[in-house]
C-alpha cells in the first residue's frame, strides 16, 4: 500500500537578488472519492489529512444524512488514483439519495432545466438560536491561538482552517485543508463524531454562501473568518440568524448581522 | 427585469481602537446555471460579470465542447433565483454529454463505484508545446499591470483574478471573480471568445491541479501565480509541459517546472 503524504518539500528554482534552488514544503492534494452504499457521491480534491472527518461532514453538510447516527460504518481505502471514503448509512436516507440522483440526470437524460436548478440553491435555512456570547478580548485570544494550531499552513502558508470556539476551552479544535469548503467539511464531521456540541465556528478565508449555509445546518451561532465576507453569505447569515464577523485582525473586526452576542470595547 | 449587481456597500459595526459604523463594498455572489441544449450541467455560485465569457470557458475548461465553434448560441436569462446561462451546442456534442450524464447516474441509480470515479480524475493532458520566452522584467512588469487592471479586487479586497500576458502587449486581458476557478473560466471564455491567441496566464491564487488542467486544455504554456501551488499542481503542470512560476511577488519568483521559458537575472 503506498504512503499518503499531506506535504512534502519540492526544490524550486529561486529568481530574485539571489538566485538558486530553494526548499519550500507544498501541500500535497488528492481525489477523494465519498461512496455512500455503493454509489460514488462526489469526488473531490482534498488535503489527505482527517478524511474519517472529511466524509462524516461531507454527507451531513449536503445533507445526504442529517445525524451523524444514519451512518453505519465508514472506511478509508487507499488507490492508486486517490481514495475512496465508503459510508455505509441507512437504508432510508440511501434511498432518498439515489432518488435525487434520478431526478438530476433524468429519466430521458435531460435533467433539469435552468430555472429549477437554480430554485434548488437557495436552501431554506434553520435558525440557529443557541445562546452564545463572546468579548472582543475573546475573538482576539481565539485568532492569535489560531494561528498557532494551524501546523499545515506554517510549514506551506497555503492551507485554510476552519476551528471550533467554545467559552470554557478557547480554540478546542483545528481542520486545515487546502480548500476552504473541505476544511469546514473536516471541522464539522469531527465536531459530530467527538460530539463537542457548538460553539463560534473560526474561519481563515473569505466568507462565501456555501460555508454560511454548512454553518447554519452545523448549528453555529457564530462566525469569526479572517478575510471578507460576500453579499450572498451576509443574506444568508441573516436568514440563519448567524452572528458574522469577518475582517477580524489582531486590531480589530467588523460584525455584519446579529451584533447582540459580541461584547464590544476592544481591549476590555 | 431585476438589477444585477457585482458588488454592493454595506455598512458593518467596526470594533477596534474605534469603534462605530464603517463602509465597506463587498462582492456579490450569484447562483449560475450553465444549460447546454435544455439540460442544466452545473450550478456555480459565481461573480455575476463577464457571465458570457464564463460560460463558454466553463464548457471548453469541461470539454463539453472542443472549440467555441460548437457552441451554436448563448443566451444569459437573469430570473429571480439566479443567472441562467443557456447555450445550443452542436448535436455531436450534446449526445456525448447526455451519454456521460447516464453514465455518472447510473441505469439502477447505483452510479460509479469510487475506484472508476477516481480514475476519471486523472485525465490525459495535453503537451503544450508553444515556444514563449519571458524575462524576469516581463514577469515584474506583468505582475504590476495585473495589480492595476483588478477592479473589483481593489473595491472588494475579496476577488481573485486570472489574466493574459503576451509578447507584445503585455497584459491583454483581465476576469476577476471571487472563486479563482471561475475567474480562470472567465479568461478562457474571453480568450477563446476574442480569439487573442495563446500567452502567459497570471493567476493570483494558489495554483491547484484543476487550474493547471485548465490551462493545459487552454494551451497556455506559462502559468506565473502569485501564490503557492499543490504537488498535485506541479505534477500535472510538469507532465502537460507547462512552466510554473508561482510565489510571484515584486522582488522574486520561483520556478517549479521547465524553467527554459525563462531568461532568468532580476532586473535584467
Amino acid at each position: 500500500m503506498r504512503i499518503v503524504e499531506v506535504s512534502r518539500p519540492v526544490t524550486p528554482l529561486k529568481v530574485g537578488a539571489v538566485t538558486g534552488p530553494t526548499e519550500r514544503c507544498v501541500p500535497e492534494e488528492e481525489p477523494v472519492a465519498i461512496v455512500c452504499n455503493g454509489t460514488t457521491v462526489a469526488v473531490m480534491m482534498a488535503t489527505p489529512a482527517d478524511l474519517e472527518d472529511f466524509a462524516v461532514g461531507f454527507v451531513l453538510s449536503e445533507r445526504i444524512v442529517s445525524h451523524r447516527d444514519e451512518i453505519r460504518r465508514l472506511e478509508i481505502v487507499i488507490h492508486d488514483a486517490g481514495i475512496e471514503a465508503r459510508l455505509w448509512i441507512v437504508e432510508e436516507r440511501a434511498r432518498a439519495m439515489i432518488g435525487r440522483r434520478r431526478v438530476m440526470a433524468g429519466p430521458t437524460g435531460c435533467g433539469l432545466c435552468g430555472i429549477e436548478s437554480l430554485e434548488q440553491v437557495d436552501r431554506i435555512l434553520p435558525a440557529v438560536t443557541h445562546k452564545i456570547g463572546l468579548s472582543s478580548a475573546d475573538i482576539a485570544c481565539a485568532l492569535a491561538r489560531l494561528r498557532e494550531m494551524q501546523t499545515l499552513n506554517r510549514a506551506t502558508r497555503a492551507a485554510h482552517a476552519a476551528a471550533l470556539w467554545q467559552k470554557e476551552s478557547g480554540v478546542v479544535m483545528v481542520r486545515e485543508d487546502v480548500g476552504r469548503h473541505n476544511a469546514l467539511d473536516k471541522l464539522i464531521g469531527a465536531m459530530a463524531r467527538q460530539e463537542t456540541g457548538t460553539g463560534a465556528l473560526l474561519l481563515t478565508s473569505r466568507v462565501s454562501i456555501e460555508l454560511v449555509q454548512k454553518a447554519a445546518f452545523a448549528n453555529l451561532p457564530v462566525i469569526i473568518a479572517i478575510s471578507v465576507p460576500t453579499l450572498a453569505a451576509i443574506r444568508n447569515a441573516s436568514r440563519a440568524e448567524i452572528t458574522l464577523i469577518a475582517i477580524a485582525r489582531d486590531d480589530g473586526f467588523e460584525i455584519f448581522t446579529r451584533p447582540e452576542r459580541i461584547r464590544c470595547g476592544f481591549g476590555s
